[in-house]
């Protein structure tokens, strides 16, 4: 089965956004083991998506569309197939339904162009659109498969994992299938050399290293029939490779570290309250955005002046007048402080300049001071970080992360 | 002249990378008045790689290739582009110096393979490639020019800024120029219809609008024979739009609406804390995201618990026990609290349901109640917000981002 993928929109051939939805679809495609020979980018232009859409056909059994399935006049992604294919536009009525729900919720009036939205080719399977208007489109026609989507990511993102990839995976005889190994403490090319051998042998599964802001992955990929040959086929491979640097192997596939720490507070039964200077609210952002948090996350403190850093944080005045705001002493008084005022299990804190001013010689920009405390210990660890001042809070809140995963885990040996 | 871009690289078909250098070099083109018509992505496949070509050369005067030009077996872009004009590959002098002294100053050993990124086709001048190995290639044959560039867009992009453009600018008799309006509380279709006439009407300048998460952007694009003058057919149109629409405008191009209220609060000297519950400490992360708002941004608090609420933020538990958390009343008291504690001017409060649980027929998920304080005002705004849990946080902020803006503007009628 051979695939291709055509974005449509003016708004890409001028580079105002990225093409992210070709790499995702590719992604998802390739892991059920479908094959995507071309991409292209079309503007909102008939003419011109007429003729992509002709080439498309002479050449790949599946096509999937993304953007152009607006309201306005520009949008004209659905028109243009119905056109090649010779379908008439019939209205659908679960769409039409789902759009004038979406406006009564909002208690907003539904404009006349919004209608057009629940227009689909006749034969075809309307998609639904959980996070916004205009339905996808699923058609079996003349031997393809032709599938449109919303452009926005988030808007083609539930579609195509609900309702495009199940219906194309029964289509593919083979699968591809990956497991990601995730490591924290050690750099790339030390990974690398560590399993220079392994590497060099590779054929299936593929062993991929890929280095991240702060952390190290390893792509297992393995071709088979189906996904459990493709999974046994791995497990040897990822023995191997545990053996030898499991030591800083923190998760696997999409965890992320502030999952897995809530996965720790709930199992451990433990609350933490965090007390943030330079990554302002970061780290209490990033651990609110899961589900069910609030059980464990008892509250976060973004001390930004010195003045909340003493008032809330009941952080000594001299502390900060002798060793300085950004200092180890601070950020322990911080996470002491946050842990004592809130009652959490712990507390953590993080204190550093983010940049891109204030930084001297003795304290520059990227120094960052990461403070824990629990009912037995109080310790904050020095870092100095590389980047940008959103880069600096990235890398200063996953390292926090990891410090709080390290600590809790040593609770369990 | 219309132009193409072809990104050659399995990597960019199996989703592993984005196709950044097409959106990079279009919105390049673009400013110095070239239209891009086509972006296509093809495997390091010659065969393939061919029929594009040869698409390429049918339809377009400029075609920019990215990728393939490395050393190994898989890059093979000049080959086919030689391959398909007859030309015959040769020894670039300068290049092979380059590369020579590319290893020299590393320390390594200059392996075979390399040598072939040496040869650029006959007639071709190679542009040099200084944060790597392999050099660019610009062609004008036939009255087509092929430009060819690395894949990895940190040497791409000096290469096209400091030869490529230069270069193309000269071929180009015209600039495209385009400014963006952005707009908040109100809907893309409504906008539209309120300036349909000048939508149906659009030619130069055209004006396409967008809808993105919590806001809809107009963008005009006016082609002219240099800026100044693309910039005066853009102006009435601009005019009319904001007479009609002006109230809805917030800002222009980049502006974000948290760089607005960082320099409404820097313009009016006023300062901010913020209390959050349901967003856990977004709005305090996109504020310090800002490079130095610490001077206005006084502190946040995460207050996750009731416990916190009312410690920190002397939200009356009486309040609570009878309207809840989440209610109109809670968040000026947050509001209020917020302010008072931390001295700052303003206070700004958001609580609400982020979901996926938490929610009930009269408190549904999406519930979310912004409060604003300062020393003459105590107010609250609801709104019901759609998505999921890190959609509805990303709006409330969003929200309370433009509910500042409006309170510290008014300030200034």
């Amino acid at each position: 089965m051979k695939a291709e993928i055509i974005a449509v929109g003016t708004e890409l051939l001028l580079g105002q956004i990225p093409n992210t939805n070709a790499q995702i679809i590719s992604n998802a495609l390739q892991e059920i083991g479908i094959d995507v020979y071309f991409h292209t980018c079309v503007g909102d232009n008939q003419e011109r998506l007429l003729y992509i859409l002709e080439t498309g056909f002479n050449r790949s059994d599946i096509i999937i569309l993304t953007g152009g399935l607006g309201p306005t006049k520009d949008d004209l992604t659905k028109e243009t197939v119905a056109a090649h294919l010779k379908l008439p536009l019939i209205v659908d009525k679960q769409s039409l339904n789902n759009i004038k729900s979406y406006f009564a919720t909002r208690g907003k009036p539904i404009t006349e162009n919004n209608y057009k939205q629940a227009l689909i080719p006749e034969g075809a399977l309307a998609i639904e659109n959980k996070k916004g208007t205009a339905p996808g489109i699923l058609l079996n026609k003349d031997g393809k498969i032709i599938v449109m989507l919303p452009g926005p990511p988030r808007e083609m993102e539930p579609m195509l994992k609900d309702v495009v990839l199940p219906y194309l995976s029964k289509m593919s005889s083979s699968t591809i299938f990956s497991r990601v190994m995730k490591f924290y403490g050690i750099g790339e090319s030390a990974l690398e050399e560590k399993l220079e051998d392994l590497i060099s042998q590779q054929t299936n599964p593929t062993i991929a290293p890929l280095a991240k802001m702060g952390e190290v992955t390893i792509r297992l990929t393995a071709k088979a029939q189906n996904r459990m040959a493709a999974e046994k086929i791995i497990k040897p491979v990822e023995d191997e490779i545990t053996k030898r640097v499991g030591n800083f192997l923190y998760g696997f596939n999409d965890d992320s570290v502030e999952e897995i720490v809530a996965g720790l507070l709930a199992k451990f039964n433990k609350t933490i309250a965090v007390a943030e200077s330079c990554t302002g609210g970061l780290m209490a952002h990033k651990l609110t955005n899961i589900p069910g948090i609030s059980e464990f996350f008892e509250r976060g403190i973004v001390s930004y002046s010195n003045r909340s850093k003493e008032e809330i944080l009941k952080v000594n005045p001299d502390t900060i007048k002798k060793y300085g705001a950004v200092s180890e002493k601070t950020a322990k008084e911080m996470a002491q402080g946050i842990r004592i005022s809130s009652g959490a299990d712990i507390g953590i804190s993080i204190t550093g300049i983010a940049g891109p001013d204030g930084g001297t010689p003795e304290k520059p920009v990227g120094l960052v001071y990461i403070g824990y405390s629990d009912s037995n210990i109080c310790y904050a660890e020095k870092h100095i970080f590389n980047g940008e001042r959103t880069d600096i809070k990235e890398r200063s809140v996953n390292s926090a992360f990891h410090l709080v995963r390290k600590m809790i885990q040593s609770l369990g040996d």
